[in-house]
């Protein structure tokens, strides 16, 4: 009874919050798509802890991350079409979410050609909104 | 005061933590290089929600895990020698890791070569002790 309980309370926070991480990564991918990084980043928590894996490792908040960004897609044809898919959600503490998915980009020859990949996100409920506090992309 | 206290009591308890961390990784380190990979896969959680990210998605137990290194390392040479190295631990939430560290597999030619990359496990505490709910290497 008390699960049941517990399972009906929770269903559609769960579900909300899955939806705002959703709404999260569309904004992101159309940030991208734009050529904005500096509002691409601030998705990322700007806390010292951030973590950032990728071919190397990156610490630190958006600044760090921005450079390492602008590092490795130093130009519009480098940056391309972004899109994510195969998007999934688990909770892991109240306020707490692991997100999985696959990226594509679509890029001309000179941009270095298509690429894609998977990501894990740790994602953060701050007073700023949801944060990653944590990415790794290979 | 009070994030004094709090500061005091919690000290103590994430370095007992990050010390068990790395003890169960150097255990798993081991058992990887005594050639024992269903002791190795005992490290993570069996259960479907668990998630490995590689070159693929796996997804579920203990078993479907196994099979995925199997698959991979289907010999002692394909293993190696397996070295973890720059472990570093963040608490997510009571009861839950963030690992993120570097391998390095030192391989013969026949066995495919020297390998190295990185690793983020999410390690929850669970009855049996802290299980690896998720791992994207790459």
């Amino acid at each position: 009874m008390l699960r049941l309980l517990v399972l009906i309370c929770w269903t559609p926070l769960l579900f909300a919050q899955t939806e705002e991480i959703r709404a999260m990564l569309a904004k992101s991918q159309a940030m991208w798509n734009r050529g904005d990084l500096e509002a691409f980043v601030t998705d990322y928590e700007d806390a010292p802890e951030t973590t950032f894996i990728g071919r190397e490792v990156v610490r630190g908040g958006t600044k760090a991350i921005l450079d390492r960004y602008r590092r490795r897609y130093p130009n519009r044809d480098a940056m391309g079409t972004l899109t994510f898919s195969e998007i999934e959600t688990r909770p892991l503490a109240p306020g707490l979410i692991l997100a999985t998915g696959k990226y594509d980009l679509k890029r001309t020859p000179a941009g270095g050609g298509d690429a894609s990949g998977r990501f894990t996100l740790v994602i953060r409920k701050t007073p700023a909104g949801w944060k990653i506090i944590h990415d790794h992309s290979s």
